[in-house]
């Protein structure tokens, strides 16, 4: 045991590289040890369904069931429904493989009926084998606006449907002012067990922020007592994936783990820094956070379980 | 050709038998000359989804893409999605292949746009190559109710679910008081083209029942002057698919194609007999019908075809 009993981690994560975090922190601790906060500002309805994208990803990966080539979507999925929808005409910009449809297809059902997200969250990741517990970062319905040029578009058509193109200038989350932080985060925040809050190498604008503006959540972590660490998804200048690097360059920033620092400034106490990086941990150390320089990349699986002991490590764990 | 140009028939559907009959039309009628019109009273809402099971048999069946062994669906299928479907403990009672999701996706969310089932429908025969016009009875929801002991339930559950168990005592098509009957059919009801209407050998309580029930349909049937001819689905005291004859015991009828002759007294000008029950004839013929006897059980493509020249030349088309 790295963290001591009854000691907990707080983990709010994006997609992919949240993912595989959560993963390595879920490999090392107790299940009870660790709750994973998955980003909800990407969902959306489509064809009907209730789509949750960060929060499938998450789900998929601590159940072993993701595809690990393409970063989302269920390994040996098949396409058999969007071929059969392309050939109707249908709207297949948005790739639901046939496997994925069932977790759309039971969500939006229990939805319908009256369950909350959570609810069905903590259903599909029972019936999976999810031990660790996974919280969509509230209920109610945020959704990520992207700001360019030519006006603000949903984050999937920007996302998925525009891979990317458009030049950013801005993000809106439609929604967040009446939306409520699950409340397990708030008494989570609130308790005496949490060791550390970590914020997953995740896209800062369109994964982390979501949650860090939830109402009331921020004043909850600064009131917090526990440390809040922060991994950098920028490396030598680059997002390991998705499209962070561009949005940082697109908002006039430097594409660097130095601006993702200053980004959470304030807010994180002790920032993770890539090994490649290291000569940036002077500056960030400078404006008063603390680093900590460690090999982020996580390749094998054996990488996110040692990215996850650091962690553990800087909160003070017993490793 | 066997019917003169600018003649029409019009065959009324349900699903299995009624779809082999409207290929065989469709085989030997150019497309222009034959309009199908399928029951919608077993649609249903399953999974937030609109499923048209008649509809749809007869659709695939046009298209060419049907399972002929197991009688609905569509050849080639997959089933991914339903298998994950129930290892998520999701509904799985009702047999959604992963193409044929795509097709009720795909209508669901034309019809959520404010699109009419008949322009779906029309919509969706395009992309499938179906040439012969395919209608549903009405675009708005009629609902077979199956009564039983215990008491009424929506047909689907009757029919796959409780695959037919039930004692059955009656139905009843909710929603049919103030559904309109598809414009297109009483169009051709009181047009000069129409050189028969086709019952064919579907269900008469829960196939052909919704159908001739719609408000106005029966008059406008008994107004035209072409004739009705009716295709026996039972033969040899059988029904060659379906609860038929089940539900012929169950209302106290006599099992036997003289039953659902009877049962369309008053309207059917001329009933098609199958060879093995040729010693019906006289009996129906007493109360008033026209008999013809044929082969009319439609195992080969020349089956269905054959049939479908018999059924015209009834109609007096030109041989």
């Amino acid at each position: 045991m790295i963290l001591a009993p009854g000691k907990k981690v707080l983990a709010l994560s994006g997609g992919v590289g949240g993912a595989k975090l959560a993963l390595g922190l879920a490999r090392v601790l107790e299940p009870e040890q660790l709750t994973v906060v998955a980003n909800t500002a990407d969902d959306f309805e489509h064809l009907g369904l209730h789509i949750a994208p960060d929060l499938d990803t998450v789900m998929y990966t601590l159940a072993g069931l993701n595809n690990p080539q393409q970063g989302w979507g269920l390994a040996g999925e098949s396409w058999q429904c969007l071929d059969a929808l392309a050939a109707l005409g249908g709207e297949d910009w948005f790739r639901l493989g046939d496997k994925d449809l069932a977790t759309h297809l039971q969500r939006t059902e229990q939805l319908r009926q009256g369950r909350s997200l959570s609810q069905v969250t903590r259903d599909l990741c029972g019936k999976l084998g999810v031990q660790t517990r996974l919280l969509p970062m509230t209920d109610g319905p945020v959704r990520t606006m992207v700001q360019c040029a030519a006006g603000e578009m949903p984050f999937q058509q920007y996302f998925v449907r525009e891979q990317c193109r458009p030049v950013v200038t801005g993000f809106r989350f439609d929604g967040i002012e009446s939306a409520r932080p699950q409340p397990e985060i708030l008494q989570l925040l609130q308790g005496q067990e949490l060791a550390a809050v970590i914020i997953c190498p995740s896209n800062p604008f369109v994964s982390v922020d979501p949650i860090l503006k939830l109402p009331g959540l921020r004043q909850a972590l600064l009131d917090c007592s526990c440390p809040l660490i922060a991994v950098s998804p920028i490396v030598g200048g680059e997002a390991i994936k998705g499209p962070a690097a561009k949005m940082l360059r697109e908002l006039g920033r430097e594409v660097s783990a130095a601006a993702v620092a200053e980004h959470y400034h304030g807010l994180v106490n002790t920032f993770v820094l890539d090994e490649d990086d290291a000569t940036l941990a002077a500056g960030i150390r400078a404006s008063g956070m603390d680093v900590t320089v460690a090999p982020t990349i996580m390749r094998s699986l054996d990488d996110r379980e040692q990215l996850a002991r650091v962690l553990i490590d800087v909160a003070g764990g017993e490793t």
